[in-house]
């Protein structure tokens, strides 16, 4: 998949069955976005939940009427749009599609909700290499304990994503990314990850690992993956997600998200 | 009621039924707030619209499990706490109450939104006037024909409070209020009141008129009476909100809303 393709073209693509892999580095310039397909009963709750926890759960659309998007990606399916979904029931991974339309239930409710893929191609504009990219990775995230403050039924902890930054670069990483406030925006933690109830950093539970070279510092931000973390804890009858990693590539150009 | 009087002290007096009057100009430097109840098969879609519709219903505090306030006014109960309520039955103001504590039903759904007196203490530190304040009269508010984004059920037009201001001002007046994202920001109109559909600057919908004097401009704010406005259009079975004009007095700094 040619990475100068539109975000329209790459849709096409997903759709047509053409293109099921992770969009780390994919469509640069334009926002890329998580997915949570939840029941109406679930839904104030859960935006409830998305608004006390804007860093981990920024929202870019909330689709309360049908299967349609319109801000993110004008008029098509979130159904056939995404290039992996995963489907909780319970809190159970129960299954991995490529489509989810066959699912789909009149009373679901869709969020989309920012990605911090948006701050890396501005990370990358100022000279801050990103080793999942350069490795053709999905990024490395973890669940912490960080709390996230509860909103009805949902509560659990904050699921970050890692990225290892030269120690030289780490507050303009920051800075950078804290101009950003709707794609999560500056780190939640820099450093030590048993600090934020990481055991084991060469073992992300969402992703893959990474090296982190002599003189670079895992550095932490709140990830959209969060509300599948939660889901795992809280236990919704259903919950459709994306595969982390393979995002629905949004028509929003990164600028328009500078806060 | 002496205006030195802390928050919580004229909550108490509220609560005892010593003061059942219109709050503009009351508690300088703490914010004030919009009251608007909704059983919870509602709530999705009205948090939606105020997340949709940040301007006009800026969101402080949402209270999903019970009467009980937090936030704005920690460990009081909602249905005490402000001077005066409005209950609307199917889009119909039906009653005027000092206390709704008999009507609470476990499945109440409370939002507090930010309204613009916070913003006042600015203007006037900055030198520019409130006729409202000045005659001890509650602000004027119109309906306006500027649509607000639907959500769900809720869709119409926004309610705005009108301020006159110096011609020389009006400027100032913009950059000072813009700081203030939180409480409604930037005015959304300034000048001719029949181009956002208000005929008769003289009749407000809510509150009271106060002169335009000579070389004055009136000057439009989003107003967080617009759910009101809203309720007498879309219908819900029950709402009860704040009577305009008569606000939560919060805990919360005006300074700690700058944004």
């Amino acid at each position: 998949m040619a990475a100068k393709k539109s975000p329209k073209e790459v849709r096409k693509a997903i759709e047509e069955g053409l293109f099921t892999s992770q969009t780390a580095g994919m469509c640069p310039g334009y926002a890329q976005g998580n997915l949570v397909i939840l029941p109406r009963a679930y839904a104030f709750d859960f935006l409830l939940f998305a608004q006390r926890n804007p860093k981990a759960c920024p929202i870019l659309e909330v689709v309360e009427d049908g299967k349609y998007l319109s801000r993110t990606a004008k008029g098509e399916k979130v159904t056939t749009t995404i290039p992996k979904y995963r489907v909780y029931k319970n809190g159970i991974l129960t299954e991995e599609l490529d489509d989810i339309d066959h699912l789909w239930e009149d009373d679901f409710v869709t969020f989309i909700l920012g990605c911090s893929f948006t701050f890396e191609s501005a990370l990358m504009d100022a000279g801050i290499p990103l080793r999942h990219i350069e490795e053709g990775k999905n990024v490395a995230m973890y669940h912490t304990n960080i709390p996230c403050i509860p909103a009805g039924v949902f509560k659990g902890n904050t699921v970050v994503s890692m990225r290892p930054i030269k120690a030289g670069d780490v507050m303009k990483a920051v800075e950078i990314t804290a101009k950003y406030p709707s794609v999560h925006g500056a780190p939640i933690h820099i450093g030590d990850p048993s600090a934020i109830g990481i055991a084991d950093i060469q073992k992300p539970d969402f992703g893959e690992m990474v090296a982190i070279k002599e003189g670079e510092i895992p550095v932490f931000w709140a990830c959209g993956v969060t509300p599948q973390g939660v889901a795992m804890h809280v236990k919704p009858l259903l919950m459709i997600t994306h595969a982390p990693g393979h995002m629905l590539i949004t028509d929003i150009a990164n600028d328009a998200l500078k806060g």
